[in-house]
């Protein structure tokens, strides 16, 4: 089958099957549409960790040990500013600080976040669309038990430590969403609407939240499906699986599923896990799901794609 | 004799007798007043190039091969961004950035370049007093024959080849000279104003363009002493012989002590050249003024003192 297909994702783990689903189809074929909700302003630069994971992921650059940002990293900027007493907790590798500081650059001389992503994408030699979800700010936050904490503060500063109580996404009420994204997801030749691996609180939902987007999904004629974050009860990377028992979910891709009941049409699970019970409007698949290969997301693409295409009425 | 020490300065050349003085002195003697004149925004950063190499200079960080910027330097940075096609005519390197990040964070924040070049020097370890001659923004600009320039256009992108006609700085009409600066010139047990052999055309007169700093110069009781940048027609470093040749100037540390004549009562020419013409009310000294060393830099701050000391009434 052909037509466009459009992927929803965050940063490490749904980065890498939009690598798989770029060397899948045709660059024409597959817009990525990637959380800005974990976007921060940190020492006066603008940081987009989902959009720079999924651009270092299409590109090659990932580092493949850490698990996030480049490889061949080196870290002299990082080592000199803590010798200036400045802050730490957020660490920005010397390779990783140039796409940081173009951003930025950029953005104050009045480019939007899509124009910017565009230019670096292009720059990277990256070929398949990448659009933020919205060019407006949205910021997650976490509410624990300690008050409402800012991502990047609860997410790397504090490490996740804190239970969650709930999420907020401040200014996405306001927010546009990305034009483009709007215009994939109405496109009469869609074929599928992906969401990928990734945490469904902080990565997918950011993304449903702006105004347009979550309608748009329901309102398409082209299978949704989603992938699981969850594998054996357990996530891969990130706090998906902690956060699903803070929240009192069961740890697992089927409570995942329902959480996503109302906007998908299909769910993939991971092969070690066993189908779950049955639910309303959602089939669920089986596949190999733990991308630790290029080989492997390519596969795991392949396979998402076959089975949305099974589910086109 | 004791008694405070007032240096001006500004980058490579001038921060090397800076760092002598700082040597001969104890931290409470010294107050060194640096050229802002050169300061610029740059990709978004605020980037102060004569307080930092004042800065890395005192530290003991100077890069000694280069003549600018850090030592054990690295370039991962600047690498990556010439591959996102960021602008690259200004090196950053990766320890450099630190500062400029730091510095333009703080000054984001409501902090005045004092204030950030005090907490800077003092997480470096400098115990020596480093005043920006304005908090205010003065920026030098280079008339040319193809027009005014911006200082670093100049300087850095096109390498100083245009032929200068004059010189501005702006902002300086407006700017307030830094308090401490204006209190230092003004103590009861000044012992000398030295100017260090910086550039007199864009690393002194800018500093003296600042309304309430050429007057308290010329007010003061303490000896004001120069030293020369210009050794056998040379600079040692950067386009202050070639600007005294396009200005028509002789290229000579006399024509040098010609242009501070109505501030200065000493001015110290290198050994090599030959006593200049008396000059009506300044007294030449010769001394060796190339410092390739650190200890070269001791022994002319030392040279310096002691012709100051032999200057007072």
């Amino acid at each position: 089958m052909t037509g466009h297909v459009v992927a929803l994702c965050g940063g490490v783990g749904g980065a890498k099957l939009a690598h798989g689903l770029a060397n899948a189809l045709q660059p024409e074929e597959l817009s990525i549409v990637v959380n800005t909700g974990d976007d921060f302003q940190h020492l006066g630069l603008s940081i987009a960790p989902d959009l720079d994971s999924v651009m270092y992921a299409l590109a090659g650059l990932s580092d493949p040990i850490r698990g996030w940002g480049r490889r061949d990293e080196t870290w002299t900027f990082m080592d000199a500013l803590r010798g200036l007493g400045g802050e730490s907790w957020f660490q920005l590798g010397d390779r990783d600080l140039a796409v940081h500081v173009e951003r930025s650059w950029r953005l104050a001389q009045g480019a939007t976040l899509s124009e910017v992503t565009a230019h670096l994408c292009s720059a990277l030699g990256i070929t398949a669309r990448v659009l933020p979800m919205s060019d407006d700010p949205v910021r997650t936050r976490v509410l624990t038990a300690d008050g409402w904490l800012d991502f990047q503060e609860y997410f790397v500063h504090q490490q996740c430590r804190p239970s969650v109580l709930e999420f907020m996404f401040a200014g996405a009420q306001m927010a546009g969403a990305q034009k483009d994204v709007l215009a994939a997801l109405e496109r009469r030749d869609l074929r599928a609407i992906i969401i990928c691996p990734s945490n469904p609180f902080v990565s997918v939902e950011p993304i449903l939240a702006v105004p347009g987007i979550r309608s748009a999904i329901q309102q398409s004629d082209a299978p949704v499906l989603a992938v699981t974050p969850i594998i054996g009860g357990k996530a891969i990377k990130g706090p998906a699986a902690k956060m699903m028992a803070e929240l009192g979910l069961d740890v697992s891709g089927a409570a995942v599923a329902r959480r996503y009941a109302d906007i998908i049409d299909g769910f993939v699970i991971d092969h070690v896990d066993p189908i779950p019970a049955p639910l309303r409007g959602v089939t669920f698949f089986s596949a190999a799901t733990l991308m630790s290969s290029v080989a492997d997301r390519l596969q795991l693409a392949r396979a998402v794609l076959r089975a949305a295409d099974t589910l086109v009425a």
